[in-house]
């Protein structure tokens, strides 16, 4: 079977050959514990570099980087302006709610994406005790939706956050591929200077599992230490986290694995988009492609593609970094047989 | 230098080879993700075999492993007993008393060790709302200092927890170097079938980063997978997770490890016990070595070699698998060097 | 000035005669402290037959109420359905989130009162990890927006709380005046036996400050001592608080102060609707006026008479167990001439 | 039978005359919720000037009020230094854990007095992300035990705070009391300019229910009203827990009632220092005694009086406002007898 068989998710293809030498090649000897490594350093000394960034600390999943970033900038009588689509309202199991008591101030935003004025109507109640205060904008960047916001639509959040005396926190589990998609930085595809604390991700992009909480702002990661060890992030050996973050990072490998995620979605979305049948309800800006495909199609696809479906009953194909055209090619071809399998008789 | 430069941690060593292996080999084509694949099932069928468990499911890390397994036995009015100088009371930054609202009733053992009559002195206060009710009894096997529960002990702090209506709960971030010590299976190592929960630890026994909660008692379970979620502990792509854990487990590998870990701390004690002016201060059960040595001394010694300093001054210094004899008697060496170094002239 | 100078809140209004002489005449002599006294145990026998529950237990705020009874129907990792404007929802600053840990599952209802099928449509995600767990249905009778369900839409809600395995919370902050509303005995109100547990509101039906947690489901009580003095709710000399509810519900004083609210604000309700440019907006069910009013006659009317706001720009007018036919008349006059002064000229 | 039938606790009296006539008072017409009321404000405005405090807001139990003091000087990750027999650590069923999820570390100190050096020992682990950072110190003014700060023993430990860094709590539960012992102000009493954070309490001083948050450092209480609304404790009616706390303090009338109550405790521990086979345990500082007395005999006084019984057998017996030197004497007789009746023939 093919590698792109599976189709649910970017977080079901390995970790790139370069980043899995890396941690091989960490293993070697004795290494201080707790992250006071060698390895851990050096990519920590590089997220900052490549963000331009104040502080940042390695995490072990992305729901743990979005609750850590989210506790450097709310109190718990606070709110976080997020769409009603993000992950941390949605995919989270109530992690921001549980660990830091927080209520989300969900905003609709039909394509993931706040807009300055939908952030502005959401500030209200300032003032009044028996109400969350708006404290937090919180984006994801690109959104669950797979849409990317320009580098405009990112500096106006910016405004309307310092308007409002709001923070802006960036969820960039698939930070990669925005950049990629923009073909800019990952500083800039991560809102900076706008944007207070940022969770990278570098497990979707060929990873095993690393993540990083990233500060921009001096100062808010002063406590991060314990606000990560308390938050039971502090993983003994962190040199094997350190080393895919490096691998990653240091020659710039994320933006050519987020490419290769977001070509293949593309052609995903450019072979479904010529089948009668199928409709493409979304952009498709990154590596995820939102299909609308009818009810009796996606069952007979699903015998061939483990595929997401989402509310609305939209499905999600998602593209990795070892997708390949071939795999896309049949998959597209799949979809094919199985709108016209599912198509009555006549 | 010699592999035993760092005598400080069993967190400092690497991941054995084998172990690696099963990393780098798990990294082959696609794999649910979410621990819903096939390394991970097979590695949690084993540990639920091996332990004769009702229920198990890795986590990231060990202070992960205790919280959610004290989830499952305890609400917020209720009290964990535990040694003060248990690694939650101590070592976790408060995330049992963050995450889980509880306080833990902590008891003084010069050891490390509860013993029965320490439990029941401290189940008090039953009934009075004004006081936390006493829930849960917590122990380390082996102990933050090295000393290990034996058969018996176990099962007489099971009888006294089914006295007092408590569950028991085994922090066993060193599980593999207890069962070694006391040449009997996991599951005896662990108070089976006294335990409730176990906090399984993979990491300090030759892994990369693998821990895992072990529910002993039917039904404890059934929530488990949300609680973990929302405790920020769900990898995505956590075959890599299931993958160490397989290795240690199918072969018995973790006795190895551990046998090994356990006879270098013993080449250690009786190293030091040779040296004049080294006292060691508690018995050297597993991989752990307390010793009484004087500041002076301490303050040489640290020019060469890592090593922790406990309350009153207590040097520990720990093997690892894959501390060697060679590099035990270079240590040991260096110690007695020190020590005379330290020493007044005259 | 009249007694409705403030139609902002039925908080404004102080106690009942009879429940402040009660209150004095509890004060002769020493009483067991914290709950364990004579009047304290006669108040709770008294909600509890009145209700024909099986536990209560006083608490000192209605934010306290409701996140106390939810404490005993959810776990972190579930989730409350509830309307968008529920009082736990808008009003309680997140007491519920931080206190709980649990998310909100707010569904969009009109006139504030969730049906059958808007619930339905909210159970979703069951079984996956990654989202929060629908477990409790709370509504408050009568709602934020002073309508009532009636006894069949308690009944139609029960039935579908059981079919998907749900508990229901009542928020009875004003559940005098929705029993006054209905005709019916508070426990018909409440919607037993459907009902699990209850927030009893006394304070803004003539007490000082008095409310209860009311639980119909056996077991669940449990350790509601423990959980209320947890949450600092245990008041130390809580005769006083029994007093008020002894003097509310011994001669269904209660039912003589809500029909008069009620009466009130039907009184209020119909002068407004006969001025031109006032529009009654939501049925006047209870003790609640909402009334659409041109901004400008707002601004005039605000001169005189303190009142809410609600999204949207409706103005909130609340009658209380003290206000009088003459104050009503008055302020329905000002209304007028507010309404009239607002007008353009010409 | 006497008002002093019961010894148990200052919280089994009821309100003082004058505070039962002010809530009478504050009862006549209507006035704005939660707490914007004159008499709050007149409440607030009289504890911020006798106190010479930044700000105030009132609570409903001393709990609350403690719990809320901690909230505005530590983050989770934080600790608060404390005796073992603080209230906070004992009395509170966790609550600090629970809502704030900090480590309370406990210092044992046999008079329950906190001393410069005990806490210095307790500065420790400072920088260590596995442990908890201490932050404040919390000492009750009076003691659980009766005892009292001088105010160079306060002064010394505020000198501690500042060259630690730390913060300084005052439990002031019984404030009072303590005043009244040092015949000082208040304020001194509370360790201001020392202090942070002050409870303060009203209850069992001739209150009903009527505590505050007195907050000294500027700046502090910047986020008060919401963190009281999120805590459950701000009261829709709250003019009459106001009423009271103007009643105590608005012609000294708190520094009468405790007064008595000192008094009635030292006529007490003068009886009872009398009466052989009873020892008085600690010196009779503020309202309560600790007495030695034999198992028998206080067997035999459980008959006819209700007291407290701590740990290692020690009874405790509490005056009030109310208590009577008739009452004090009777009492002393009844010890007496019991003494005598438990005594072994012969």
């Amino acid at each position: 079977m093919s590698a792109l068989e599976d189709v649910a998710s970017d977080n079901t293809a390995g970790a790139h050959p370069t980043v899995l030498a890396a941690v091989v090649a960490a293993n070697a000897g004795r290494a201080t514990s707790y992250g006071d490594d060698e390895l851990t350093r050096r990519a920590m000394a590089l997220v900052r570099s490549r963000l331009g960034a104040a502080a940042a600390a390695p995490v072990l999943t992305g729901t743990a980087a979005n609750v850590l970033s989210l506790e450097l900038l709310v109190r718990p009588y606070e709110g976080v302006i997020c769409a009603s689509t993000a992950h941390i309202a949605v995919d989270e199991c109530a992690a921001p709610e549980r660990y830091l008591g927080v209520k989300l101030l969900t905003v609709e935003a039909p394509d993931g994406k706040l807009t300055p004025s939908l952030v502005a109507d959401r500030v209200r109640d300032v003032g009044d005790p028996h109400r969350v205060q708006p404290r937090v904008i919180s984006i994801s960047q690109p959104t669950e939706l797979g849409t990317v916001y320009s580098l405009d639509e990112l500096h106006a959040l910016g405004r309307v956050a310092h308007v409002h005396g709001l923070a802006l926190h960036v969820d960039g589990a698939r930070l990669p591929m925005a950049a990629a998609a923009l073909g800019c930085s990952l500083r800039e595809a991560a809102g900076a200077p706008d944007v207070d604390v940022l969770s990278f991700g570098g497990t979707k992009c060929g990873g095993l599992g690393a993540e990083a909480i990233v500060v921009f702002r001096e100062g808010l990661a002063d406590q991060l230490a314990f606000q990560r060890k308390q938050a039971m992030q502090l993983a003994s050996k962190l040199r094997f986290v350190g080393a895919q973050l490096v691998a990653l990072l240091e020659d710039d490998l994320w933006r050519e694995l987020a490419s290769t995620a977001n070509a293949m979605a593309s052609r995903i979305g450019e072979g479904l988009a010529a089948i009668p049948g199928v409709e493409i309800a979304l952009p498709v800006e990154t590596n995820a492609v939102f299909a609308q495909i009818s009810p009796a199609a996606r069952n007979e696809l699903a015998k061939t593609y483990a595929f997401g479906t989402w509310d609305g009953g939209l499905a999600r194909f998602m593209a990795a970094w070892d997708t390949t055209a071939a795999g896309v090619d049949a998959f597209v071809e799949e979809v094919r047989r199985a709108v016209s399998a599912a198509r009555p008789a006549g």
